[in-house]
Parts: structure tokens; C-alpha cells; sequence
């Protein structure tokens, strides 16, 4: 008898657990993907409007001497942050598509589980391959490199800088989130094997 | 008599659909790990025995007239490609541990199988943000960028270049590998579920 109530007992805590388990995957997959869609909006928009004029001494001729003229900085003049702008926004809209889904609970089929986590991985994928893009370009601006003459421009471009950290910054948190969409499931895994 | 017999046909049916499912899902995780392996070893030993020496007519005054001098390029002189290196360096490593652990059929727990899935993902963003950066410093040799007055590169050292694009080309190969490896199995529970 003391044995029965123990194995329905066993049943119902397996079945508490299971539920248990299901609620926390559930819960940390519609925070992720807020984060998600938040940082990858923000990274997108922090950069698009950044842009910075400042008055930069040129020298036209050698027999003349330099001119003070506005000089201005675009995001969209180096093609790694059109890149960087590009990935954000893709992932932005597939963010705000799935977190849809998944709050209006439509994502019950096994189909569009496995669909959302193909684009999941993809989404890893480009939205790394935009951070890293960005951010080599993003140190070459901050410190140059002397061995193929490329001069650091972040010291006459400041303010420019300083917005596209943010944005790299944002951008990456927002990367993580899709990262541990992909991490967080067999975590959980790997927490109830042991 | 009948449906029973069907009955039992199609558990039977069931049975080796799984076998096969998992025959598939075993022999992609090992070709695409192998080919994993092979890439990013590749793409490590050739960008890390990139290295070309070339004449370069320098201007040391203005007054005087140009100097021929040799000039080399090293892959190390670009921390993109540092980068880019380590983390080939590490996906290679972690692939070989992985693919030993497969043909050693040491990952039959599901604690070995989710710690594997979860290095895997960040596999994939490593070696994705390796490819961006290194992608990004690459085009800038290739093409320069005339608002930041970055010159181009490789018109003077081709032979360099070529051999970095040989080497972005394989990685990003490896790269592909790791995320199919993320991908394929969401993909074959997608066909099934249709």
C-alpha cells in the first residue's frame, strides 16, 4: 500500500515536473525573444541615425596650406555597417513574427517548432557574422592600423563612435538572447540528466 | 485478424522508421563534424601560413624622390584575423574532441548529447563572428574606403589576398557544417511532422 501511494505519488511528481519544465522553457522563450526583438530594434536604429559633422583640416595642394572643412561621417559609407544595420533588421522582424506566435499560442504544432528553431540557428548565425563585421571595422576606427596605413578616425569623429559602440553593444545582447533561445532547451536537458 | 496484423505492421513500420530516422540523423551529425574538422583545420593553417613580401615605392621627404622598399604582409598584423584564427583554432579543436566521442559511441547519455548541442551553438556564433570580422578587414584590402580615406591593399599584395580568400572560403564552409549540424535535426522532425 505504502508502496502504491509512493509509485502514484512518483507519477504525479513526474507530471508536476514535466509541467514545471514546460512553463520555465516557456517563459525564458518569451522573455528571449522580447530581448531579442527589443536590442536588435534599438541596435538598428541607434546606428541608422548616426552620423556626425566636424570641421577637418585638409591639405588640397602642398604649396597651400590646409583648409578647415565640414567633413561628415555616415553609418552607410562602410559597407560592414550596412551589413551590421541589414542583420539587425532581419532579425528584428523575424523577432516581433515569432514572439506573435508564440503569444498568441500558435506555435503548438511539432511543424512550426522545428521551423522556429531552423530560423533560430540562422538568425545566430547572421546576426554573429554582423557583430563581428561591425565590430572589426568599429576597432579599426577606434586605433587604425599602422601597417597598411589606415589612420583611426574616432578621434576626429567622437560622437559617431560613441553612437556605434552603443548600438555593437545592444546589438550583441540582443545576439545573446537569440544564442540562448538555442542553449537554454538542452541546458535544461543537461540540468535533469544529472 | 486483419487490423490486427496491420496493427501490428505498422508498429513494426514505426519501429524501423526510428531506426532509420536515427541511422540519418547519426551518419549527417558524423560527415557534417568530419567536415567541420577538415575546414576549419584548412582555413587555420592556410591564412596562418599567409605571408607575402613585396616592393613598395615609399616617400620618406618630399624633397627627395621615392624609395623602392620590401614591404610584408603577415596575417597577424590584422587583429580580424587574430580573431579569426583562434577561433578556427578552437572550432577545430572542439570538433575533433566531438568526432572522437561520436566513432567512440560515447554520446549515448543525454547529459553528453545537450552538453554537445550547446557547444555546437556557440561553435556556430564563434566561428560566425571570426568569418565577419575577417570578411569585413578583407574587403577593405580589396576595395579600400575613400570617405575614410582607407587604401586598398591588395593590388600590391594579391598573392595575400588570394590565399585569405582561400582560407574565409574554406572556414566558411566549417562554419556551415556546425550550423547544419544545429539545423538538421528541427529539419527531419519539419519533414515528418508534414
Amino acid at each position: 500500500m505504502e508502496g502504491e501511494s509512493k509509485g502514484s505519488f512518483d507519477v504525479m511528481d513526474q507530471g508536476s515536473e514535466n509541467k514545471g519544465r514546460k512553463l520555465i522553457v516557456g517563459t525564458c522563450d518569451l522573455v528571449l525573444r522580447l530581448l531579442a526583438f527589443v536590442m536588435t530594434l534599438v541596435a538598428a536604429i541607434v546606428i541608422g541615425a548616426d552620423k556626425q559633422t566636424a570641421i577637418v583640416s585638409i591639405k588640397l595642394l602642398d604649396s597651400m596650406p590646409p583648409l578647415d572643412l565640414p567633413v561628415t561621417a555616415k553609418w552607410h559609407y562602410l559597407s560592414a555597417f550596412l551589413y551590421f544595420v541589414a542583420a539587425n533588421a532581419i532579425a528584428c522582424a523575424y523577432a516581433t513574427l515569432s514572439l506573435l506566435l508564440t503569444i498568441a499560442n500558435r506555435r503548438k504544432g511539432k511543424g512550426m517548432e522545428a521551423l522556429i528553431s531552423v530560423i533560430d540557428a540562422l538568425m545566430v548565425a547572421l546576426l554573429f557574422s554582423g557583430n563581428g563585421a561591425a565590430i572589426a571595422i568599429g576597432l579599426l576606427g577606434l586605433q587604425g592600423n599602422s601597417h597598411v596605413h589606415w589612420n583611426k578616425v574616432c578621434n576626429v569623429f567622437g560622437k559617431f563612435c560613441h553612437q556605434a559602440t552603443l548600438s555593437l553593444f545592444t546589438s550583441l545582447l540582443g545576439s545573446t538572447a537569440f544564442l540562448l533561445l538555442l542553449v537554454v532547451p538542452p541546458l535544461l536537458r543537461l540540468k535533469r540528466a544529472n
